[in-house]
């Protein structure tokens, strides 16, 4: 079993960060802007993403876990092979200045390549979130950074 | 034993990525611009960190491996206990016009918090190695981009 984690440290209050992820609003901000359906435990969230004007990935996630200013937990129930049944984290706590925000994308069959894709490529998009709370401002597909021939 | 993986495409030959990898004066214009040392089987490498003019961090690595144009490995011998032993690997191939590289930070003892701020940092010094391939300039410590309250 292997893991993706990141932390990012974001100048702002946990209230606002925890917006942009416990929201279908907050989240089309910074991590792709098709984000579609309900965010509350037991919810079901759909995200499209898309390069050159063509759909290059979608995944379903059902809320798992909605804890204001604590704690947002999805586990993904369509899309890429080695994404189904995986969980995605997103711890938040205070410290200092900064909303301190531990990720994790966890239940990873295998290291695949893919895995190491969209490690990199989460690190780009906590970034974007880090952008979008503390400037207003992030980078959601189809505006996202590339990083590879893979997008 | 949880692992730092990821992935990045440059566009480039892998030769470019190579010297950038393999070659002290590569290494200091992505990743850290106190880059010292023999880079050669067995050399030791000397990095250091550093933010507002303070130094921030330092590590010593002995050179496992060299392959032109498909892997370097080195292996931590000197810096933050969590980091001491640990290997870090670059493994080459050319896919179309870009230049991929597996990046893999392997032997952490334990997923400790810090390894989440590696991994998301390592994920910006990676792009930052494809900014310096592809366009001639990286953000090598100190110009690189602050993701937390880490640095």
């Amino acid at each position: 079993m292997v893991d993706i984690l990141h932390r990012v440290g974001i100048k702002s209050s946990l209230g606002e960060v925890y917006k942009a992820l416990a929201t279908c609003e907050g989240v089309a901000g910074w991590w792709t802007n098709s984000a579609q359906g309900e965010s509350k435990i037991g919810g079901a969230l759909q995200f499209r993403f898309s390069a050159g004007g063509k759909e290059i990935g979608r995944f379903e996630m059902k809320v798992l876990e909605l804890q204001p200013n604590q704690r947002v937990m999805w586990q993904v129930v369509d899309g890429s092979a080695e994404w189904i049944g995986t969980t995605i984290t997103f711890e938040l706590r205070q410290e200092g200045e900064y909303a301190i925000v531990l990720f994790k994308h966890q239940g990873w069959k295998e290291p695949v390549e893919f895995m190491h894709h969209c490690s990199t490529k989460w690190a780009i998009f906590l970034m974007s979130l880090k952008s979008l709370v503390e400037i207003g401002k992030g980078a959601p597909s189809p505006e996202d950074t590339k990083i590879d021939n893979w997008n």
